[in-house]
């Protein structure tokens, strides 16, 4: 096993905290060229007092979040952008998001991110739970990590890693903590996450995971398609319903565009392990979502093809659940409990492919796997709770 | 056309964040003594991070906060106070307000400004507007610039100009920008506020402005009168028609004091110009506010003459509407509705006036204003929803 | 007198604010070795932005956090932990922290320490008052210190103080300042706690003020008991009634406890002086919470005995009043109404007791107050709106 050489830059229980931070080839003997992570505190606007993080293995640079739970701001594969362009200008410190606010649509208000963890007690639309009032994708998003701890294997292919806690607890209201892990390979076009969830409590807790990867220009445009092996699709809402035939079919940017949102069971391989093809019209350019359907049973798709001004953008999204309301999806079998001390875990990846050939590889295993099931097409919103 | 020099304090899009600053008369050759520019981030209690800019044209001096909207927080002109003593020690950040705090008055909490802008998207009391519900007189207050200028003209008479763009949007809630510039002359004693809010989505978005423009010791004093030219006059509430006859005098600072409200529909020249005057006892100190009505249809004057310890105060308050509830102005036509891209302006101007010849020579021009008017003084709160 | 020497770290009002500070008995001269006086800023997590100020007299040291109301985060005596490890990595600051939150429990969301004020306006559960939403426990544990000031005495036996001030107060909803003076002597096991809350408004205003003291282990344990002379004692709930015979014996940690509150009017000596005890179960250590019922006429003991993870806890809670609804207390007569200008006081102290001697001198006391009374034990929550 290849050790890991390992900087800590934040760690509240032992009252660390690195203001700035570079790390580059140099300090990681053997290593190649190219790759660096850095670490700065951001200034002014709604952004004052986020910490970041870079990360670039050289080819593939993101920027994650601790102040927004680890979450992922943008990135950048050589030179196209992973992201999308949101109303508002971010990333948003949680100082200045009340998720109440809207009838707990106020996480909407610092919603930017190229990646965004929705959990950890809840996701889904906001509502009232036997008394308990959730909103929109829970309080993850908003909290910042504990521990931030940065990795570089001294051995190849000299894995950059960061690790971060998350803490979703008080009294009386349970006490979960999510670890991740983002690793990527110099030069790779892959980042892997690893995340686990642990009930920190002596009660069992229920959780839920939901992963908003989201995706504006050039992933997505007019002719983007989306393809998914699924056992089962259904549309989200009725509205969606209408628009099932193209449900794998992009537009450009349609200024008051009402958002479109399909569930999948994925077909899997007997693994667990599916793949999910975001590519562009001329199939040049693609994402590769890979996930196990062991950990992450489910899969949403989110068509807000709206105007660019106002969020162009598509949600990728594996999941422990489908985004109905909390109360639905426990009656559904689709809230995790966890036991005292248990963990829960799941590691998935996202590549981005920049050759026609590359996405026709993604496409070809996606052709595997649907060979393997008999698809199951619902009209209606059957995972719902009016299906 | 003078071009002007232009220092650049804040612009999070291309992460430029001045910690401190100062400009002096010697960094703009050829501009007379004693005017200068300065900022710095506050520290401690509700100010702990709050920026604050201060701007001295060598007679007036004034701050504007960039987290907190780019209000005005206090002002001097000479020797005399520009503002009023709220019952707490501001100017308060945002991350200490909840605006949804108190059945959406928490506003309040963070409520001590000279000049206060209430909007964009509402202002008026709090309430249910079609299921969403809207907070007392909106976000733009407590949400923080997204880039700061300062300017001054290398030409005479060397103009100085603090410019914010301020961001009201979200995923889902429209996107209206806010572009201010205040604009003082060295040794003058007037600033003039130039606002443009742009509709940045792609849908047609509602807007409302109303300048919260408020006034203590030693301009509202017991014997204080405003003189408002107008064309219409109700009192905003039954309480206030109570008081009618007496709504352009003041009385000194009485416990217990229930605010008093009046709305007016000014007299204007034939450019829609007016202007309103606040004058203490002896006439020999006031203010004159000018603006348009094309721009700014309603004033509201705000009489808060409660204790000096519960906060000594009126307000006068240039706006797009009046401050009833959103869902009612709407009804009066008196909600701007901005197609995409399109922007509303307004310039107006706060002038210190220090004489008896000067509060004269105002007065002397409202009066010719009321000449081109009968006016309609409404005994009833006729413009709102009761009326 | 002695005079004391000072130095301010915060004060608003004049803008001052001093980063970081060590004191230590060089400062002072003549004073003993041993005890220093620092002020840092903490960084990362929910406590980035947190200001802490460490008192240590040599024996007891002590953190308080002027951004979280002055609170003390945690102690230490010798090596002795006091406070309590919640599910939570605190202090908070109050940025991260809504207290209209889930139904107005969000103040959870904050709470790990030692001593928290719960008030000023209110304490207690949430609920409407009246149309005014309050929220768990008020909001001086979420509202930063205005001014704080650190004195020591040149003269023996050279007391250490940290004074601060916070402001509870906005536009329409009163002004209330807290003033508390923390005083501990080199060499000493015992800390005072000196408030006042001034009404500063000038009109009358209500007052309730709860001193949240919390420990764990090693104070609480299988076998710890509580001793409280008293004159009344209630159950506060129906649930609490049910082990009423066992009020004053603590259990080990249990997964799943339901807290127990019990509520006292406390017996004294004629000056109104009373003292409670908690004990380890083998009377080897304990702590002696000395007040004065004229100044706080009630006593709670909250009995959280969760497991370990979930928040180990008992809370011995000297106030104003019970922790019921404020609409409730004030039925009884039990919230404060302070005159424009009134002042409210209380000085009490923590002793802990590292000796079986110390403790059962402190349980000899407590035997001399017992005998003052005929003690009245409600076996049902007499107290509360249901009593």
């Amino acid at each position: 096993m290849p050790e890991s050489s390992t900087w800590v830059l934040t760690d509240v229980a032992s009252e660390t905290y690195v203001h700035s931070f570079e790390l580059h080839p140099e300090d990681v003997p053997g290593s190649p060229p190219g790759w660096w992570v850095t670490k700065e505190t951001l200034h002014g606007g709604l952004r004052a007092g986020v910490d970041l993080i870079g990360v670039s293995n050289g080819a593939l640079t993101f920027w994650i979040v601790p102040t927004r739970g680890m979450g992922i701001w943008k990135g950048q594969f050589h030179e196209l952008d992973l992201g999308w362009e949101s109303p508002l200008l971010g990333p948003v410190h949680p100082k200045f998001v009340n998720l109440s606010d809207r009838n707990g649509l106020g996480w909407l208000t610092g919603f930017d991110e190229w990646l965004c963890r929705c959990g950890l007690v809840s996701n889904g639309p906001p509502g009232d739970d036997n008394g308990t009032p959730l909103t929109l994708h829970g309080r993850i998003a908003n909290l910042p990590a504990e521990s931030v701890l940065i990795g570089v294997d001294p051995q190849p292919p000299h894995a950059i890693r960061v690790t971060g806690e998350v803490l979703e607890g008080a009294l009386f209201l349970g006490r979960l903590r999510l670890r991740t892990t983002y690793e990527t390979v110099p030069g790779s076009n892959c980042v892997t996450i690893h995340d686990e969830v642990t009930n920190l409590s002596a009660q069992p807790a229920e959780m839920q995971m939901l992963y908003h990867l989201n995706f504006g220009h050039p992933f997505l445009e007019a002719g983007s398609k989306i393809e998914v092996p699924f056992r089962e699709l259904a549309p989200h809402t009725a509205h969606a319903a209408k628009a099932l035939d193209a449900f794998d079919t992009y537009s450009g940017p349609v200024a008051g565009f009402a958002e479109e949102v399909y569930d999948f069971h994925p077909a899997t391989d007997t693994e667990g392990r599916t793949v999910a093809l975001l590519k562009n019209a001329s199939e040049s350019l693609g994402l590769a979502v890979r996930w196990n359907a062991a950990e992450l049973p489910c899969f949403t798709v989110w068509k807000n093809t709206a105007a660019l001004e106002d969020g162009y953008v598509t949600g990728l999204e594996p999941a422990t659940n489908f985004p109905y309301f909390k109360g639905h999806e426990r009656t559904q079998g689709r809230v995790r409990v966890l036991s005292p001390g248990e963990k829960w875990s799941a590691t998935w990846s996202v590549a981005i492919l920049d050759s026609a050939a590359a996405v026709a590889s993604v496409a070809g295993e996606i052709a595997i796997l649907r060979g393997r099931v008999v698809p199951i097409i619902h009209r209606q919103p059957v995972f719902g709770p009016a299906g």
